[in-house]
């Protein structure tokens, strides 16, 4: 049955629409400052932290505190020898990537290559501690690495004056400690999750591709190479020196890369065979130091590491530097590194929660972040977060909680020890092997692809993240793809879509006519929905497209020559939100419907709009019997009116007849 | 009859909720150039005005593309003698409010008085060839000379280089054209939407309260005072150099500010007699500069005018000046005096436009603000808009066409050719005074008290903005309530509400428990509606908040001891769209829901979100008999499951015996 054309009666309403005895109703007023609360609660604390406290003796609410802050305490009683023995494993495999990649990584950074044995020291005794993660690895990142690395040179550059260079370094590890730490203590964690997962792909793969070509340096043994990391001044600094290329130092890079990803590409295929690939990077190191050592090629032309200090991580809390001449420099640098670090190690931490189903806190990890860096800034490490080529092999190593962060610390601090002569012969080709095979994972082209199936707008904006960091540099490429995706959230209020509905046969339900072929107008009566809050950036908008809908519905009937179009039926119910820019532009709407003779109703406004609408005044104007629960009842009593008007007029002609 | 016990039979669905023959549709596929101008043309041209070209011969189309860039062709030759009688006293009317606020603004721009005269005499003429407003007068605004001046004092003293600082004001003018009518132009009128009405409140009210402070200046008759425009930079000025103020003055300033104050409640007593206050202005410059010249009190520390050129506007295309020294500044001025010049005209015109019920096409209006700019610039005018005063004493006055400023052009001509010489002896007090009356009518603090009553946020806003004006600068006050707002909408897409249902009794509608007190939750499944789109700044937020909800509803049941929680149904129908985190979103809650074994039903997707749905493979991964078309459907769905395993289990348990 068509509900478009029925007779009405007066108890219609409650058998068919069966919710007349209902009305759209105005929530009980809350208080200012409970409203406050409950607001600033789900901003800061959507999560709930607080949840475990509640109705707790004070004793247990002070063990649980600790806990929160140092998860350690809540699985560490609980630890057994089955979860040591898959850590211990877990630990050393990681171990072995970590001290090649942590020294490759410090280069990227420009700093001594100690640096990267160092920051794969403390840091992760801290996060064990502090983390909530039971299979990131700590370590130092390349994307990290490589924007310290670009940024701090604009302030010092690290050939002239590598102390000082090496002390800001320490610095903006602090100020990016402070910044984390800050973030996770006053929640304003959500501030990462802007960096949207479009923006990280393209960024990430960017990155990578930066990286990668800064290698050709290592892998091609030039002295002399572009401080900029654009693909532009990359190509050019490579082939106007064409004649310094070594063809030893190539060679041997190219072997070491092809062995590195065929033994990624066999773990691949064989998941059980992951220490094939992770070990791949240490063995590398060891067979290319054996053949420096017995060839004398550091002597032909391939450069090596050299000299690594003996001894574990020197205080740096002294070296800190606050000098006012760099702190813009500093800060900016922590700012940005810290927050970048962030968004990669959370990301990182959470899928690998999701695999295991655990739950990982955002502003809880933030704290530990921030504080292993503050940690790291005073003991001579440099940025550390969570990467994911190291947190993979944690995974796949079978580690069960973060004591193989601690098993992985004590083997770098042997190394740091005892080892360190050991890697004098190491060439510098093959951290550079090792670094692009790193990299070359991280450059998610199938991401990409799929993005572009799914959504253009996403893919547009991974796009200009690569391409803006590939073309560029880092900071634009990123500030690029951030201002893109807020422009889309701001353009998705701006232009929010308004729908017409039409009726679904033989049902009361009224859906969009674009959506449902099948839907059908009501003759009279135009139902849009409005998709979005009123807000003032979009009620100009919303106005001149009511307007437009009203006149393309009058001409379609106009041209139909059928009926004339007497109400409206604004559908509300995805109006989440008003302001007071909206209530005018409904009181505008509703003012032009008087003159053209229409009649407006509203369905189904939400609790936070009737409150509004309620306080200025709006439903007095538009009448609180025009508010209706749903579509059906709207166009219900507008087929009524409809109706009855009809036989008024016909009463009237008769009368005067 | 409630539908949460009820038996199922298998037409029960067609019967009762009356839709079980549709199903969510996934809209056809459109291919991707057409969606891409669709967006497009939602975008830029939300009014369609092509509309009227539409199905025209091609003369037709060329007569009509003249009367859309010149509305003068359009009403112009539907022109009437009674028309212009209208707009002859309107015209006349806002002429004799023009002079002395010309001259007056021009000091606050810290320009030569006779540029004030100058830019209501061009700019006009241009207005009303192309503009669309018949109310809107055209002139200098008290807030953009303000700007103008407090931004250029930057860039060169106006005391120091009197000449650079008139070039650089003629192409700050210049570039706030060209910024206008590009605008208008790439149909991006919308960016002024940004600024909301809270925004404009609080700006308005707080330069209105800045104006005043300068004007401090001329009532005391000082000769010294400070750039800034802060309130504590002037008070100390003020009350620094108590020792030169002139009582002559301050009594006359007092004096014309009760007069016209007087005069304005008298004219807002009776509205017919608007030409009370309209005169009241002119009437004070000349009942001044009489007093002076007959006390010869200039010569007694009241500041005069002094000679003013005679003859119109001279020409000024050859001084603008592109010195790239001052370009950055000159550039940064027409771009903010420019948006905040549009912002009030649009605005000023559109609530007039509403009163007589006719249609203002924004970006129309910023071309012809535009164009009046770049005229203005090479004729010796500065920055122009729309003065709400002037217009609104035009609309009292009952004009008809934008002929009343063809008239204010007129008058004004006649002025600067004769009358210039009776102007000397003005004096300045009595301009300061006119500002001061003109400002206060500016502090809309009636509409700031609706704002707190109305929404707590939009005052904070408009609150921000003032204070920000007031004890900082105007940039920073724009800024800090320009950031809030944006702020305000990211904030509402980061954390936009999840409300749960209940069902309201004897119905089958579902409605917020929070909203409706008497609407019950139904036992065994978890009604979530979710309230905005679902993109990346709020997917982490949403999947906590989810399983927040869950385990809310799963602890209430517990501790009840009822049934437990089988079946989460998320409401779809105001998520307007989805980003590919969105969607990895859902498919983590899908992956959490199958571990703790709840089965996930989606309602109601809308067309765009469908369509991602089925491109990111997510259809089929939760089935599409899990996405139902109303709640009422999805509920009874799962009732009928609960109801057949508990027979099922019955059964089960029965065989087993």
């Amino acid at each position: 049955m068509g509900n478009a054309d029925h007779s009405y009666d007066p108890s219609f309403n409650d058998n068919y629409y069966g919710s007349a005895n209902h009305r759209v109703e105005i929530p009980p007023p809350q208080p200012f400052v409970k409203s406050i609360k409950n607001t600033l609660k789900e901003t800061f604390f959507p999560d709930d932290p607080l949840r475990q406290f509640k109705n707790q003796p004070p004793r247990k609410k002070l063990v649980l505190g600790f806990q929160y802050i140092f998860p350690i305490l809540e699985w560490g009683p609980r630890y057994t020898l089955e979860f040591l023995k898959a850590d211990l494993i877990a630990g050393i495999t990681i171990a072995s990537l970590a001290i090649p990649q942590g020294i490759s990584y410090a280069k990227l950074a420009n700093l001594p290559p100690i640096l990267g044995l160092y920051s794969s020291f403390v840091p992760p005794l801290v996060y064990a501690v502090m983390g909530s993660s039971r299979d990131l690895a700590v370590g130092t990142v390349a994307v990290g690495s490589l924007l310290t690395g670009s940024m701090l040179s604009e302030v010092v550059s690290p050939t002239d004056d590598p102390k000082l260079y090496l002390h800001l370094a320490f610095t903006a590890t602090f100020f990016a400690g402070l910044f984390e730490a800050s973030l996770g203590i006053f929640r304003l964690g959500f501030i990462v999750d802007f960096l949207s997962h479009a923006t990280i792909v393209g960024f990430m793969g960017g990155a990578a591709t930066v990286v990668c070509l800064q290698q050709l340096k290592g892998i091609l043994g030039l002295d002399h190479f572009t401080h900029a990391t654009d693909i532009i001044s990359v190509m050019r600094s490579v082939f106007t020196q064409t004649h310094s290329w070594r063809w030893e130092s190539a060679v041997l890079g190219c072997v070491f890369l092809f062995y590195l990803l065929l033994s990624r590409y066999f773990s691949k295929m064989k998941p059980k065979l992951f220490w094939v690939s992770a070990m791949a990077p240490l063995t590398s190191v060891v067979l290319g130091s054996l053949l420096v050592y017995f060839t004398h090629a550091e002597k032909h032309g391939v450069q090596v590491i050299g000299d690594l200090k003996k001894g574990i991580n020197p205080a740096s809390l002294m070296d800190l530097n606050f000098d006012s001449r760099y702190l813009t420099g500093t800060i900016k640098t922590g700012i940005v590194t810290g927050i970048i670090a962030l968004a990669e190690g959370i990301a990182v931490g959470r899928s690998f929660a999701m695999f295991k189903n655990y739950h990982i806190d955002g502003n809880k990890e933030m704290i530990a972040f921030g504080m292993m860096n503050i940690a790291g800034s005073c003991t001579s490490c440099y940025l550390t977060a969570g990467p994911f080529s190291r947190s993979a092999v944690n995974f796949n190593a079978g580690c069960k909680t973060a004591v193989s962060n601690l098993v992985m610390a004590f083997a770098v601090m042997i190394t740091l020890l005892f080892l360190t002569p050991l890697f004098y012969y190491t060439p510098l080709v093959v951290l550079s092997s090792i670094i692009v095979a790193a990299m070359l994972g991280l450059i998610d082209y199938e991401a990409a692809i799929h993005l572009w199936h799914v959504d253009k707008f996403d893919f547009l904006v991974c796009m200009s993240a690569y391409i803006g960091v590939v073309f560029a540099n880092i900071e634009i490429g990123l500030g690029l793809a951030i201002g893109l995706s807020i422009m889309r959230v701001l353009l998705f209020v701006a232009r929010p879509k308004t729908l017409v509905l039409g009726n679904l046969p033989d049902s009361k339900v009224y859906r969009s006519v674009d959506q449902y072929q099948n839907a059908t107008n009501v003759p009279g009566v135009l139902i849009l929905e409005i998709d979005s809050p009123i807000y003032f950036a979009n009620s100009n908008y919303l106005r001149e497209r009511i307007s437009r809908w009203i006149n393309d519905e009058e001409d379609k009937l106009k041209s139909s020559g059928e009926t004339v179009l007497q109400y409206v039926v604004l559908d509300m119910s995805a109006v989440g939100n008003i302001d007071t820019s909206g209530i005018s532009m409904l009181d505008e709407v509703k003012k032009t419907a008087d003159r053209r003779g229409l009649k407006l109703a509203l369905v189904n406004p939400g609790a936070e709009v009737m409150k509004k609408l309620n306080k200025s005044n709006f439903l007095e104007k538009i009448g609180q019997e025009w508010i209706f629960l749903t579509v059906g009842e709207a166009v219900g009593a507008c087929n009524y009116m409809l109706h009855s008007c009809n036989i008024e007029s016909q009463k009237h002609s008769n009368n005067i007849v």
